[in-house]
Order: C-alpha cells, then sequence, then structure tokens
C-alpha cells in the first residue's frame, strides 16, 4: 500500500510517500511545495494543484492522507490553510484517490505513542522509523511523512 | 465590464454574473450550485470546480468578486468555506480572471449605503438595483449578486 502525506498550506506544502512493505514501511520520495508571497493567492493556489496532480499521477498512491484542521486554532490561520486543503481535496478526487484525515493528536499517538509528544520527537521518530540519515527538512515534509504513516499504520477514511 | 460574483460554500454556493452599462448595471445569470450533504468533501469541491469552470468559461468576466472571509467567525465554520473559497481562487486563476475581495462590511455599505445593513434590507436592494421581479433565490444567490455589484460600483483588486 502506498500513502501520499500531505501538511497542508499555501506558503509551504509538505509532502511524503510511504510504501507499507514488510518488514518496515518505507519512504519513496519526500519535498515540499513552496510558492512565493510575491504571488496571488490564487496563483499559488494554482502552482500547488498543478505541482500536486504530477507528484499524484507519478505515485498512483492508495490513499492521501492530510492533516484534519483543528478546530480551535484561529480563524486568521486556518483560512488559508482551509484554502489550500480545498485545492489539495480536489486534486485527490479528480485522480480517485481516497483521503484519509487525521488530528495532530492522532499523528503523535501513532507515531511516539503520545498524543502530547514534542514536535520534535516526532520529527525524530519519522527518522527512525523510515531510517532516514537525516530529518527531512523543512518540518513541514516530515510532518507530511508522520500523517503518511499514521495511515499507514492504522487507516482510516473519510 | 462582466462581474462574476461568488459567495462561497461546500453545500451551496452562490453565483451571480452583472454588466456594468449605462444607465444601469444588468444581471445576465445567476444560480446556486448545491452539492449534497451525502457526497465525500473531495467530490463536492470537485462538482463546485467542474460547475464553476463552465459557468467562467461561458460568460468571460472580466473580474470574479468573491466574499472576503471574516477572521472573527468560528474556526469550524472557516475550514469548509476556506476550501470552497480554495477552489474558487483556483479556477479564476485558471482563466486568467482577475479576483477581487470584499468584506460583507463593504458590500452592506456599497449596496444599501449603511454597513450595518440588514441582510433582507441588502436583498431587496439587489432586486431593486438589478430591477428583478423578485429576490434571487436562495440567499446566497442574492448575496452572490451583491458581490458582484460591489466590484461593478468600486472597483478593487487583490
Amino acid at each position: 500500500m502506498i500513502v501520499f502525506g500531505v501538511d497542508p498550506g499555501t506558503a509551504r506544502l509538505g509532502w511524503g510517500v510511504v510504501e507499507k512493505k514488510q518488514p518496515a514501511t518505507v519512504a519513496l520520495a519526500y519535498g515540499c511545495i513552496i510558492t512565493p508571497q510575491s504571488q496571488t493567492p490564487g496563483r499559488r493556489l494554482a502552482t500547488i494543484y498543478t505541482d500536486l496532480k504530477k507528484l499524484l499521477k507519478k505515485f498512483k498512491p492508495d490513499c492521501l492522507a492530510i492533516e484534519e484542521l483543528f478546530f480551535t486554532v484561529n480563524a486568521k490561520t486556518a483560512i488559508p490553510v482551509g484554502e489550500a486543503r480545498g485545492v489539495i481535496l480536489l486534486a485527490a478526487t479528480q485522480e480517485n484517490i481516497p483521503i484519509a484525515s487525521y488530528t495532530p493528536q492522532v499523528v503523535k499517538q501513532t507515531i511516539t505513542g503520545s498524543g502530547r509528544a514534542e514536535k520534535q520527537q516526532v520529527q525524530r521518530m519519522v527518522q527512525l522509523l523510515l531510517t532516514l540519515k537525516t530529518i527531512p527538512k523543512p518540518d513541514d515534509t516530515a510532518d507530511a511523512l508522520a500523517i503518511a504513516m499514521t495511515h499507514a499504520f492504522t487507516k482510516r477514511f473519510i
């Protein structure tokens, strides 16, 4: 099973592809779509859409796993993330890829054993579980791999 | 100048097209894209994207005017609206249509003369200014026409 994990954002969109295999889950690829602040929101979303479609066509994942937005964060942050999330859900649906959604707490719990783990602890576990030489950078990329692994370990669809 | 107004939402997306002419601005068409609650968020966004693209190709507006999200609304409501907004900004950008954004307060101020006007007052003015036989329904449609007219009257781009 191949899982495409996404940490949504308009400025930086982290992505990571993992394959669930025996004896271990492995990272196939990972990266970050960065869009310049000088561009209009529409242009940035168009870049995200085009780049994401290419990646989904390339890796043909069985599922796209995405961070579920917290309802407690402030609306100012929620809006651009929501906009990016809309474009991601659209791209996955157009490619007939099922979508699974996980809260940050569930991701932390699954990857580290504690829903209250620090961000760095999650990232170290990502490195360890995928036997990577370094922690993937930026944080958004490591977070995307954590989300992908959460799905590989638990499976849940929306 | 042709303006395509949008009141964003995932369940109901109101739209209205107006043309600024002398002696009066007229409505070319208006309606509402309704998506069933039984569908996944991704499927609903895909319907919005497809329908909206068709409308933009048909009317070839000079601008898409959209409601600017309030930063004070709760994040729970902001997320699905943000997702729809992302897909709308994407569709307009792909069609090379400039985007203008207005707060509900500016819309009310422009259409009725008061930023604190009631929703019904805005809708009555939409009917009056566009000389329509009835108030367009649902509310989302009337709101979309109000946003389109706000741009036709004031012009502002993001």
